[in-house]
């Protein structure tokens, strides 16, 4: 009998991929399969060794699964799967819709309570590592202020943004944090921010034959909600361009918290990413909290959890007598 | 009844007084009182309000605190006080002599153990935030090495070393991390960086009359462990200089996990400290640990545990739904 944490993946996209690829980094931890809505033989790049199931069919493999790795998109995917495998599995997901978090997180308890199984749930950088900065922060530094800078990085929802406007064939959008606010907040000179003061925007597009680049150019930066409450500049390239230059997935950020201690002594913590790729960084944190699902599973635990709920050694491999002597 | 959390504090140095100013800071926790070995009336200045006791009378105190601060020092007054202590109190402390913690976690666990009490120890920043970044670090970031700097920050072990050579008669120490191989870490070259390459330091003199300068500076740059492995400068000053300009206690650093995913993708993680008070933040985040472990107290826990075993939740004063949708 395996002494392994045994994972399965549910969704083969980026994220999918990142996992089967953290999995292999993690040795205390083994691919049982992926699994699919899609037709299996459908699936490509086929992971090398990896089964590929239909998703209906998972309940067959309760018994060889510690913990489902859900890797869904947060707008239709989880908010359906998210409960209902819950109640079948312990998972691991990276819900990222803030607003929504508190209403799924209820589903997923619910469901994961009655079954007698461990779900934690939003595990990622944003919500995930940024969050424990924030709440690290303003733990220890009760008088201050909290502020999150993203990127430089790709934003998936600003990229679908341009690409339904009319005649955009393609682009990408990258959010990049203004540097000049970034230093104020360091400087501990407490700033209030507009949103047009913390990030710029920018994007880079293919146009359509015969599109005017003007009016691609106006469409995007008067977009309401996406762009029109920030500085946006349009860059416009070729298809092959594009393709070189912009098809990685980088991304990042900054979480500093500036306070005060005894007679208004300044202390500053900052907490930063600088990923090369999103997806590729949030499989590898996912399974982290995989392992941290099982562990807490074989302790009884159930019901939903959020990284705030885990104690950071249940993340490790290493025992906790190791951790005391290696990083405390 | 109250329902803050009573605290008490042990020793009244810059880190006692820094934990009187957290918890003032900290609506939810209340200071019973200050425990010393010193003539109570001795000890000055007098905290406003706040009943100072001889520490051998605190067993009085046992129902009226729900956890002890131990504030005293790492090399003689913790060893002692910890143990002893954590058989009668609940009790937090910064134990910061890294290569005897898992000695003193032994002794102090075996004491909280048989006495139903909890015992929160090694917690600040290092030992403590630092040591949470490296853990974090490491366990998403499976392949890769983390690296620790320090500085620029006033070093109390090694301005005590420069005021023990003949002809100082006041001195202070500065560790000041190496830009460039912060640079070349975070630029994820993973370097191995020799302890020169990565510190400098400076020390700041006030000299003995009649002292030779050139013989003082030689005996601090060659002083074997503390200085002969590292590029010093000696500055000297009057002492005038020295109380208006190095009487601070700043300190900080930097924690950076450079690690690849996937095929060779990049990844850094960064946290970093920028402290005008080292004793004042220290003490703040003993504060926030000290909730925690009045919590894991209430849950009915026992023995010691390290920053390493606490959830984050519990050193918020906020409930779990309020930072799922605060902070997440």
């Amino acid at each position: 009998m395996s002494t392994k944490i045994r994972l399965g993946i549910v969704g083969y996209g980026n994220l999918g991929r990142g996992v089967q690829a953290a999995i292999a980094q993690n040795p205390d931890t083994e691919l049982v399969g992926v699994f699919t809505r899609r037709e299996p033989s459908a699936v490509r790049p086929l992971p090398a060794n990896v089964p590929v199931h239909r998703l209906d069919g998972v309940d067959a493999f309760a018994d060889r699964i510690d913990v489902l790795v859900l890797c869904g998109g947060s707008k239709s995917d989880l908010p359906e799967q998210g409960p209902a495998l819950a109640a079948r599995f312990n998972t691991v997901d990276s819900f990222d819709t803030h607003a929504r978090i508190p209403q799924y997180f209820e589903a997923v308890d619910a469901a994961a309570r009655s079954a007698g199984k461990i779900s934690i749930v939003a595990v990622g950088w944003d919500p995930g590592l940024f969050s424990l900065a924030r709440l690290y922060g303003e733990s220890v530094l009760a008088d201050g202020a909290t502020y999150t800078f993203w990127g430089r990085g790709l934003s998936q929802g600003h990229s679908d943004a341009i690409r339904r406007v009319p005649g955009v064939r393609a682009g990408v959008q990258y959010t990049v944090p203004t540097p000049e606010a970034i230093e104020r907040v360091r400087r501990g000179e407490n700033p209030a921010l507009s949103t047009r003061e913390k990030h710029t925007r920018e994007c880079w597009v293919v146009l359509d034959e015969n599109a005017d680049a003007r009016a691609v150019e106006q469409a995007i930066c008067t977009m309401p909600d996406y762009f029109a409450d920030y500085d946006t500049t349009v860059h416009f390239v070729d298809e092959a361009t594009l393709r070189r230059e912009h098809s990685a997935m980088p991304h990042g950020g900054f979480v500093i918290r500036t306070g005060t201690t005894g007679e208004r002594t300044s202390q500053v913590l900052e907490f930063s990413l600088k990923l090369d790729s999103n997806p590729e960084f949030t499989a590898s944190v996912l399974v982290a909290y995989a392992r941290a699902a099982a562990r807490l599973s074989r302790l009884g635990e159930t019901g939903a959890r959020t990284v705030f709920d885990v104690a950071p050694a249940l993340l490790s491999p290493k025992s906790a007598a190791t951790l005391r002597t290696e990083l405390l």
